[in-house]
């Protein structure tokens, strides 16, 4: 049996997030419509996994998912299941891969992006599903902030509720912060890689340098906020409508079968 | 009582159109939603009177509308309508206006833009409510098109029926194509500014372009068919979604009172 692996983006402002959520009326999710899909195409259910879980709202640029499909003759899997998605899903790559391969599992950093109105303009219209209109940000104080979150830490700080993870080191390989010419200099863009993300962990991260280019958190704070090991020592978590999935690397593991 | 004049942005995809349509249950509407925020900020009935009427899912970057408000004392009217109006619509600009403009009868010239996706590649979901998939295209011969479309003619054969206008003679001033870099130059925006645009006539435009583009309508015919003065000898009209009314111009006409 075919293990494919999906690449997919999606506009999340429609979902309750990534997975499934196994209620009486369950809500839209990505992974569901996935699952919708697929099941349509192959005839019959088809468990999809993904990279990781993104939130209610948020979304994905490079989202990986894999699964295991019947061997049906020259499907072109990319096309078929894009027009049984709707259009704010996308499968943007889907190809074969060794069967050991795990979206999850095999993940060796992922990348997060997290969009910043600073603007004192009014958000435009197209814009505003994606940006967090945070008001204005004093931004070499932010920036300066950047390398104290970089490196390996205990994120355990940065972690919200809902899931048990023994480890919660993680090691942030990069945090920079762009201005793309494409919205006038009125968005910073906050780019986060890392070889792992706990729970809303860049969205807890965004909030507190949102709270220290808005004067509220005095940066000096940070090396005892992550020695605190505690989160409601934190600023409040940036809302989730801001933050796109970029992309996740295997570090090679996700070769072709052959 | 003052006049206002408002510029207008806003993402049509969940309106019906720009104009309130009187029925039993009405639908979502972007003069409605003004009409409702004016209603709250002020107190009392305000009707709103537009530039023109956008298509249902048509977009705008500059759409401009005026109002006649009770005398209010020091309301900032772009920040009390944003707080009253959904996201995907805002008031860029309020401002107060003698009492003889009128938003639709003063306009002298307007600018609308059609956004094509001639790539192969998937549409980006971000994309998907903006865009034309118009799959592959010609671009040499559909930019050779554009003059023959420029200058004062009687447009008769790009005006979808719906409306009685006597008078079908516009003049195009200008019609320009652009591939904007942030799109990595697979998007090809249409540049229209002209003096006036009968119902459907941008998009018949682009219908036509893309034709050409296509190579199912020979750019040779295009004197024929203006001259022809109906609609049913040119291409499929383009869909709604791709257009956006970028700015009105009031040759100052839409100067302050004072």
């Amino acid at each position: 049996m075919p293990r494919l692996k999906l690449t997919l983006a999606y506009v999340g402002t429609a979902y309750s997030g990534w997975q499934i959520q196994e209620k009486p009326s369950p809500p839209l999710t990505v992974q569901g419509e996935l699952e919708r899909a697929l099941a349509i195409v192959c005839g019959r259910a088809v468990r999809v996994f993904g990279a990781g879980r993104t939130d209610a709202g948020a979304h994905a640029e490079g989202q990986v998912a894999h699964c295991d499909v019947p061997a049906l003759r020259a499907v072109n899997w990319r096309a078929a299941l894009n027009v049984k998605l709707p259009p704010d899903i996308r499968v943007l790559d889907a190809r074969e891969v060794a069967d050991r391969f795990h979206a999850c599992f095999d993940a060796r950093k992922k990348i997060y992006r997290y969009d910043l109105w600073f603007s004192r303009r009014v958000v435009p219209p197209r814009l505003h599903p994606f940006v967090w209109d945070c008001g204005s940000l004093n931004l070499p104080q932010l920036e300066a902030a950047l390398p104290l979150l970089t490196g390996m830490h205990d994120f355990k700080s940065f972690q919200n509720r809902g899931t048990a993870v023994r480890d919660t080191v993680r090691t942030v390989l990069s945090l920079t912060a762009a201005y793309p010419a494409e919205f006038g200099g009125e968005v910073l863009s906050l780019h986060v890689e890392a070889d792992g993300f706990l729970k809303q962990m860049a969205r807890n991260m965004t909030g507190l340098l949102v709270a220290v280019g808005q004067g509220k958190f005095d940066p000096a704070r940070i090396p005892a906020l992550l020695a605190a090991h505690e989160r409601a020592q934190g600023p409040p978590t940036a809302p989730a409508h801001g933050l796109t999935l970029v992309s996740v690397d295997y570090g090679g593991n996700d070769a072709c079968p052959v």
